[in-house]
């Protein structure tokens, strides 16, 4: 451990997530100190026995597809993902905010309940071409000092169905785009060897992570997982790449379901998911105990896709709990690690967490620990990324704030 | 309709829930007439555009469970049904509130939620004999001007693995229980026929209705479905008797599943849901356009058996709606529907809804509709009961309190 500065800030009597109590000293906006009682003459608020958590990283959203700002809009599509992309592509027009502007919007929402960090997709192809990137970057630019953005370029329409899509994700990239996306190799594209030879050459190229939608079922999505392991191996991308959903993975037999899970712990492929809603969700006991990274998003809010979410991550955290059959404290903790260390860890962000050396992204909550946190997400007093106050109260600030007048 | 007596007390600029925007007149505890205007000189409050619910019917509660109001207790049972049972024995003697305070604590939840009836099962076994019962029915008396509570003696440990277990039943009856209870037939007693001929017997002589909780998997509980109907259309309770859980209906084949909806439509069996958690759920739109009645409760809060669960009905319409991949608004309706009409419905209330003739039993929060509040469930701001308010803020009054100063 480095030599850390003296505080200039203490976070006075807080619970901490492994139930310790005592003071936290923050200062160039990390934690810096963690003792018993607070340093004599170091200015700092009391927190009267509140938790503090550390940031949420919400590792699986849809910026650019959210209607949160708008009035409600009733859902439009039919109950297939086709015709989702195409329902997409006539409301979008009409809608009377931009993508950044609405992405604005759910961006608050997220930070008021204490997301420090997203990761994004954001759809790219022939159509809008990347028209929504640009209103994605546009928001992020604006938010830069209060939650930390990741972009997945993200051919929701397709890729090989789509000639000239390949090309846009890779301009995409040199737009600002920091990993490239995929989707359903085999359902969409029906043509899995071309869209994962073309999004993998990217990223090698590039230097860059992928990230790949696959709600396949059953073997079907079972094929692409052991197509993106086996791929991820051989580019030597290991760690840098993510399945988001794999619903595939709770649809298979016990042995083919732990056969893949030790191929991607292998391979370093993580596992991002968000409940599974009426899908199956992956058995995330089973594919942590293998050693896959598996971490979790709140996916859509209030969007074309789906009118659910609140983009609240602790509220997301007792979803896949409920879903899990998580009951016990270690279990509870367990689902509290997916919305925060393990996005972390997978997202290659260093140090995370309420320890000395991590960065100062947290949130405030009455609680009496994280157990009672995730069943209850109570709501964020306060969030805090990189030592300032970003929201209080349930609202975001229109600019981060020192650390004052909390108490 | 019978002829209605005069408002003495109106909501003026309700939003209602079929999107009606008007005046809400109540008289004698009831809702008297629906105006686009109030009435001249009628004392009323403006409620400025926000939506009037109906008062939620939790379904499906265990108000003798409930740790709420004690601290934080993480989980102690293995994951199996006979493990809670027996851990229940362990943990109840230790603690520090009593049944009546602990289901009193949960009973304030509700009301401040918007519940304004419940069902709740109570255990009755030949250890506990009917000390739960007592408990629940002390805490009932004590809220009865606040919300209805209607009691299932629930043989939690099981009818003729316990001998003795029946005619306890029979005295909980007798004791002031409303209906009879059953478990899993063939998983606990591996006796259907004793125990389904058992309680049939009790409610037939009784003139009461049946509540079977039934966990059991696939074609195991499939058996116990098709036997209850074919008992209740024999005992002639049709309309009385209510199948909990049902996890089964979601876990057959198609064909097997409709078989079943038509069954239980025909006998008249309703079944009720918490939205299968990590179990299966039942297929609701199809039991419903079987018409099946289907209704809503939130089972198990903060308890000996689960940590999860608030005592927010509508949140509860949020779970099955996101767990049954409803998206559409009539959907998400029909997830309110669950909730509110479909239960008084399923317990012979009478009328209900925000209608002429209906009791003055509802709940007001923000929201552009009823799809808004099941997906947003907004805090209520105030509770009605009969006419009065039982709850303002998200806290339950001691006493009911005439409607006024509520703006």
């Amino acid at each position: 451990m480095p030599s850390q500065p003296a505080p200039d800030f203490v976070l006075a009597n807080a619970l901490m997530p492994d139930g310790r109590r005592g003071a936290i000293g923050i200062a160039q906006g990390r934690i810096v100190e963690i003792a018993a009682t607070p340093r004599p003459g170091v200015p700092g608020i009391d927190l009267a026995g509140d938790l503090v958590m550390p940031g949420f990283v919400d590792g699986h959203m849809h910026l650019d597809k959210t209607l949160v700002g708008l009035g409600w809009m009733p859902h439009q599509a039919k109950p297939d993902r086709m015709s989702r992309i195409e329902t997409d592509k006539r409301i979008w027009p009409t809608l009377n905010l931009s993508v950044a502007a609405r992405a604005a919007n759910l961006i608050e929402l997220c930070i008021a309940h204490g997301t420090t960090q997203i990761r994004t997709h954001v759809d790219v192809d022939t159509e809008g071409k990347l028209s929504q990137l640009h209103g994605v970057l546009e928001a992020r630019e604006r938010y830069r000092d209060r939650v930390s953005i990741e972009i997945v370029a993200f051919p929701q329409s397709g890729v090989m169905r789509r000639p000239g899509t390949l090309d846009l994700l890779d301009a995409a990239v040199a737009d600002g785009a920091d990993l490239v996306g995929g989707i359903d190799p085999l359902e969409i594209d029906r043509d899995p060897a071309g869209q994962l030879s073309g999004i993998f050459a990217i990223a090698e190229r590039r230097g860059i992570g992928l990230d790949i939608h696959l709600h396949e079922p059953g073997e079907l999505g079972l094929f692409n997982v052991h197509e993106i392991c086996r791929r991820t191996e051989a580019s030597g991308l290991g760690g840098k790449v993510t399945i988001s959903h794999g619903f595939c993975l709770g649809m298979v037999a016990d042995a083919k379901a732990d056969d893949a899970a030790s191929r991607m712990a292998r391979a370093g492929v993580s596992l991002v998911t968000h409940g599974g809603a009426s899908a199956a969700i992956p058995p995330l006991l089973k594919l942590r105990a293998a050693g896959v990274e598996v971490f979790a998003g709140n996916d859509d809010v209030r969007d074309t896709w789906s009118p659910y979410g609140s983009g609240d991550m602790l509220e997301r955290a007792m979803l896949i709990g409920w879903r899990s059959d998580f009951r016990r404290d270690d279990q509870l903790a367990l689902a509290f690690d997916l919305v925060s260390a393990a996005g972390a860890r997978a997202l290659g962000l260093g140090p995370h967490g309420i320890a000395v050396g991590a960065p100062a992204d947290l949130s405030v909550a009455a609680a009496s620990g994280v157990p009672e946190a995730v069943v209850a997400h109570p709501p964020r007093k306060w969030v805090m990324k990189r030592g300032r106050i970003v929201a209080r109260g349930g609202s975001t600030l229109a600019r981060p704030e020192a650390p004052v007048g909390l108490a």
